[in-house]
């Protein structure tokens, strides 16, 4: 196991005692090999304006070489000292609902000259500081960095010299945003409206991708200046996180992850989700897939829970799960937040792999048994890689689009792909998310949910993809505005209603038991519903609704090699996923014959073999047929042949290894 | 169709590319013969200080008189351009929860000197600029105006003077007002406080009148500088909306409408509502009959939904029931909001007459067919006179009494009314809405809702009704306290209790299961009652409650020739129909024999025959029993003679020309 | 009936004409015989800075005078007039939410010094004038106090000064608090924090106890000065009120009464609660009972509801019932809020004795009707004093804790406290309220609710306490953290797992359908539950739950000559109860055989007798068995014997008087 990495975040700055000796030799003994430091503790390296304090650095780095632990190491600035606020208080962000006052992290103004030139000061401090020492393996640029919804003036000034920029014709900025409406237009740039107070969501849309290019280059910003540093074998990465319900849930809104991942040597995550009996994979699997996207490589787990909140505790085993579900996505490392239990401030009931007590307990021995079984086989099982033939199509500024034109309370952007991918997922079929940049080509079936903003150019790349003999998936809202949000003045979807020999001009709320059929599936219709007007050769589905009827929700027609396959409404998972299931039939892709609780994923290691993980999320004993050539069981050494019933422990997994993948 | 108005607002600034010909030929064409333009657009009228720019205007002036379309012109006022914000920051309002920030509509202070500088200067250049072109027919002033709450020290400080005026004496202002309650009183002008703290619903009820007669003055002003240009013919309107909770709902707290309208020519209103499965027809009814309130004549609806917002869709017929609706509430003219769905900013999903593709589809194909099927009898059916004998009087400042001093939170003043108004409408009873200035003798049933505020003249009004021999019916919270809400220190219902013969001095909320019945009718008791004592004999229904069975909750007695019944209590709509039938039958009031969804209303036209209109507002096929004289069915072109039955299609209607009114 | 207290609230200043005779008048005909005075009213007493005008003290004095009327004189500092704020707007609190805005009372800074000036002149001034008159019996100060949560810069840096005195070491305080988690510790006090941003719940609760000190200081500041002028046989008192929801409910959070009370001659409450089918007495005995422990004395109810707000007008018989609740739980004097309805302002439909109307109703006829019933039997019933076996153990700061480490959004503090009071309540066990100061060893049974701070020493006087033979129960989150809310990092609970013989390092939330089982009783487990490790002999009930059924949720244990229970998890009531029943049997306490309804309290009177009352708190006509000695039956002048039934109508009571306390 000489690659992967297992470990916490370490601070010694938190700890009520002195005992980073005892810590480091309780990783050290249960197999923990790394740790990751410093990126939350500028008050203690910096206690002063200037004045650096790297002791606890060193200590841990010491500790560290005495117990042979490897080392990430954090630029601290996505949490300022109080001094800093104190004497520059512009470095607090305006936030839309007042000033920031201090306290809380990730409430600076990433464009403040001030906070760069400590962040910078910082950082070559730090970084210079540790460079050098055997055991730190990599940086950690800022943590889960986001802007503070920053409207100060000096702030908007630099998003109005951005437009100007992109308009240099005031009259065609008034047209392309619709500024006239209620009175809006402006005649010269001095008029400009404070941001906060528009009423053109095309604007502050524009605004919302600008705050996510200062997360960008504010990050490319730090890497520029910590490759100065780094050394040879040492990396470069970032925490990135995801949009958050009570835990990790979809595409970021304030981050543009994989424009900035490419400033990244690795991509890092961090990974939050239910436990207990809700634990189900989800989370782990969709962190993964978005993780793969962004530099279409492994990542490392930067961040993810031992204990986490009080309704998280696991159940016996599901540490274990939970590994390996990790390592199934393509995890190459794995750090839980984070080693102890906090005793103060704001997270004290986030609980880490120690408890308040700082003795181990179920957590350390379960996770110290996890690294002892897999080391066994980590040669076999990491890293993973994926070739995957289905993909979804995410996109930053359709996610706003959504945000600021809202079709309704619950449909948002992420609910709209989550419904999308948990449903792939529980159908066990695995999928890459692409981009628009992306290659689409590799894939037979792309699925484009609610793409509310995409411009001619990319609207000609979803048609080449079907001329090409791709089957396009794409449900309503899509190809719906331009890249500033104006919806198009022609018939919708537009410049797709052509090759989809559908298209609407209507569209309403269905009314209560509005509902559509899909082969023998009988699907509930909820929250939105485009009138689509199609030959009935090209129809799926019409709606079932007493006025409706004669409107189309579901379209099919093909279009040079491909097909594309239109869902003009929001319909329940049972319909979803017949839909996917008429559609794999189409593109001769094949589904197993299993599905959640028990999970399917895979892919190839580095000896070319395909390695397959079948989890069991659930408290039940599950059985199923395994249909294929004979594969070997890694963890009870016994081959598995065809026809044989495979049976797995609650919260228990099967790993098989063959030659090359088999779909169940 | 001479008269009869039906357009659209039309707004070339909006429009994504060059198409005013087209509009205007596809206007022409389709049966409409009226836009309402300006109204929203000071932006491009005036694009900096002192630049006017009518290029728009012109535009679309030319086009009317190339196409013979009537224009009527809008004052820009209700949404100022950013670079007036920019200079004079004050005109923005300072509302309670903060300075309103540049953006939305309606945010300005309408007492702010510089804003009504800017006002004068852009009506006047604009009025005169456009009030001889041929084609202009009217102007709108404003729109749906209210005060933006201002509480800035400049707005309070009129308030003040004008309490002081009312108020020459000190204590007695601190007496009226109760003041010394939590030590709130004064004893000099200068300590007079901030309204925003006020703890003193008597106070903050007063800040709220002000702020509606700041709205008439500010109308009464516009007024009179547009009728220094209007041209013989040309008419002065305004477009007055109502409450809203997700349509238009009640009585608008934040504008005397009676009272301004006294300025106007002819009242214009917008109407939104329910469309689709939840089609009633209330709000067009509602709103006609509080439109016809204002200057006791017709109306023009100057706004409503096309297809409105996405919940909204029309359903196939709809537009043609809705427009007869109209018709039958006594409009003269439907402008519908508006003619195309616009593209960018904050109303893109509430679309017009052409969806965003800007194509004529079904919205414009059935209202076009409508118009053509409506020309061939508009002499018949326009204008529609009403002389109805029941009358529900509503009244602002009890609005605001019953919010300052809420009884529950459910039952505030919009809700007591509209559930009267609505009990009514579902009984096919016709109402005419009036004011305590108004003439009250020509009713048969004067329904007072929750009357919270009424001094002694009125009561004394209300007394010599009954006296003369009027029905009238109050409900609980009628003449509770005095102009300034002071609660009335004598037996409630003040100086009402003699002539009921019955009175309270206790009120609680209903527990659980309490319940009335009348005649058959059993009622439940919810949010509030009041413990009634009366004579037996006076006593229409007890309270079955465990404790306060011996109290009325529903109270009747004679005076003079008329009569009072008084309900203590809020109760569900069963009980109200059986309260109303009741009095109805004393009123020697006849009430159909059919209800909602079957709705009959109608009028008399300007030959003297009464126009009868049945609409079905359901998905059903409904049949019902005509009785009464023979009458003509105009749209089928045939007779309908006693006993015989109607039958309506879903969403269909019948019209009925006769001698005179029938009551089925 | 010489020294019991029966009156209201009266304000001359609030009427709406003079009517002051009559109104003294009616008092003392309907048997009141004080009234509670001036206390919200300093803008009538000193209208203008510096001007006082006593007029309507006087009047009232010589009203109270002519009519025999006691009077208790309020100082009116806790409602400012208005010029005040005017002249000094720092007097106003900066809330976290902002500027307090004029209008509202207790919204001053207490450590203003332009306010605490202002409070010296009136209250020197007031005082001095009444003190002499033979009417008035004493002095309240202020009323129902509490910071108005001021975080004014002034205010936070006195904050600031008392922690620097605490720790004169800034490490030792960065340490203690947990500063350095993300980046708030500092090493200059300059550096230190605004309160309103910390996300440091341990700094945040030193605030909040700060705000409670400054209020003690407050009221004791008030005592000092007017024991300068008290007359011999007047007393202090202050209006204590409790934590609210929509009525009275638990410990306050905002002041630490125990500590006040030491400055006040007699312990005033108000208590506000559910009436009419409501009604159940849970607040009037809780009320009392948290009285009682203030000063370990009888007390006065300063202010209850007459008719209060419309949801509690009294069923007829429930004045009567409240006012022996109150005698019941030793109260020796009730105030009324207020004598009659307020015809403005805020609290209009907060009703007194007499409606607005201002005529003797039923409120007043029940109320004379009673006090005429009391007097006959007065000296025997009051003042009851009680020697209770049982007591809970209360705690502001631990309060405070769970609000900044909130375990879930229902399980706050006062819902634990009063879920396990309520329990007594209708098993009809008496109880004290103690606090950590106070000595334990007089009770059988010493319930510590959700004790989550607690230090060393008082860890230590609790182990004591069992040691010596006190049965202790305590609950989940108890001995969790130190003084500052510092999570123990030691096996919890803290220094008392081995006397309990049990332990946890790990909790969370309770799965659907967790539960356990007390005896015969199946509870279900919601919200919190820790996994308690123990042996199977100390173990009272397992967790029903798939996964952690191994752990306890119950535990027992003896040390020394007492017994320890922990209750690790949040259960129903009824498991609470068998839990109860079960402790006191080990206990030796005796649980009556009847509960609510049936509702058992009482105590001692002067002459050594115990009497008990006997409430029926529902509309249902009850019975029960009587066990024990003879007994008389006060209202009814009767005995009753050994095993009789006693039967009491709805909203009725029985009083009893006995040698002894019998247990049913």
């Amino acid at each position: 196991m000489k690659d992967f990495l297992f470990g916490a975040a370490y601070y010694d700055e938190y700890m009520p005692y002195d005992r980073i000796d005892e810590d480091f030799r309780l990783l050290k003994e249960g197999g923990f090999n790394t740790v990751r430091i410093a990126e939350s503790t500028w008050s203690t390296l910096e206690p002063s304006d200037g004045v650096f304090d790297f002791t606890h650095i060193d200590r841990m780095l010491d500790a560290a070489r005495k117990y042979d632990i490897k080392v990430i190491v954090g630029t601290p600035t996505y949490a300022i000292p109080s001094w800093m606020a104190k004497e520059y208080p512009d470095i607090l962000a305006l936030s839309p609902s007042g000033k920031c006052v201090y306290g809380a992290r990730q409430q600076n103004n990433l464009l403040n000259p001030d906070y760069l030139r400590f962040c910078e000061r910082v950082i070559r401090k730090l970084i210079s500081h540790v460079c050098d020492h055997p055991c730190v393996i990599g940086y950690q640029l800022d943590n889960e960095t986001r802007s503070a919804d920053d409207v100060s003036p000096e702030t908007q000034n630099i998003f109005l010299d951005r437009i100007k920029k992109q308009y240099p014709d005031i009259n065609e900025f008034n047209r392309e945003f619709g500024l006239s409406y209620w009175s809006n237009s402006i005649s010269s740039w001095d008029d400009f409206p404070d941001i906060r107070g528009t009423i053109n969501g095309s604007l502050h849309a524009a605004y919302m991708r600008f705050l996510r290019d200062v997360v960008k280059e504010f990050l490319e910003w730090q890497a520029i200046m910590v490759n100065e540093y780094k050394k040879p074998g040492q990396f470069i990465t970032h925490n990135f996180d995801f949009s958050w319900t009570t835990h990790s849930y979809g595409l970021h809104p304030l981050i543009d992850q994989a424009g900035t991942a490419k400033y990244m040597d690795i991509t890092g995550i961090d990974v939050y989700h239910d436990s207990g009996a809700g634990l189900d994979g989800k989370e782990i699997a969709f962190g993964s897939d978005l993780a793969r996207s962004l530099k279409k490589d492994n990542h490392i787990v930067l961040e993810t829970q031992a204990q986490g909140n009080p309704g998280w505790l696991p159940y016996p085993g599901q540490l274990r799960l939970q590994a390996y579900s990790h390592v199934a996505g393509g995890a190459v490392g794995i750090l839980y937040w984070n080693w102890h239990s906090i005793h103060n401030a704001i997270e004290s009931y986030w609980k880490g792999i120690l408890s308040h007590d700082l003795t181990p307990g179920k957590t350390y021995e379960e996770l110290s048994s996890w690294i002892r079984e897999f080391a066994l086989n980590s040669d076999k099982l990491t890293p993973i890689k994926k070739h995957n033939s289905i993909a979804i199509l995410v996109d930053n500024h359709s996610l706003t689009g959504l945000d600021e034109f809202p079709i309704s309370d619950s449909l948002d952007y992420n609910y709209i792909l989550r419904q999308i991918y948990d449903c792939l997922y529980e159908m066990n079929l695995e999928c890459d998310l692409v981009r628009k940049p992306d290659d689409l080509e590799p894939y037979k079936i792309l699925i484009v949910p609610a793409l509310y903003s995409c411009n001619d150019g990319d609207i000609d790349k979803l048609r080449k993809y079907v001329q090409n003999g791709g089957h396009l998936f794409m449900t309503f809202k899509s190809c719906f505005s331009d890249d500033e949000l104006k919806i198009y003045h022609d018939r919708q979807p537009h410049k797709m209603n052509d090759i989809m020999k559908a298209g609407y001009d209507m569209f309403t709320i269905p009314d209560e038991d509005t509902r559509i059929t899909i082969g023998d599936t009988d699907s509930e219709v909820t929250g939105w519903m485009e009138l689509l007007e199609a030959d009935e050769e090209n129809i799926w589905a019409y709606y079932r609704h007493p006025v409706w009827k004669k409107y189309a929700a579901v379209t099919h027609s093909s279009f040079g090699r491909g097909t594309v396959t239109y869902l003009g409404c929001h319909i329940d998972n049972d319909g979803l996923k017949a839909l996917i299931t008429r559609l794999a039939g189409i593109a001769r892709k094949d589904i197993p014959t299993f599905s959640f609780p028990i999970i399917k994923r895979g892919g190839y290691n580095k000896d070319g073999n395909y390695i397959t993980f079948y989890f069991n999320y659930s408290s039940d004993y599950v059985t199923f047929r395994y249909d294929g050539p004979s594969v070997h069981d890694l963890l009870n050494d016994k081959d598995i042949e065809d026809g044989q019933d495979i049976s797995i422990n609650p919260w228990d997994l099967v790993i098989t290894v063959s030659q090359c993948e088999s779909i169940c």
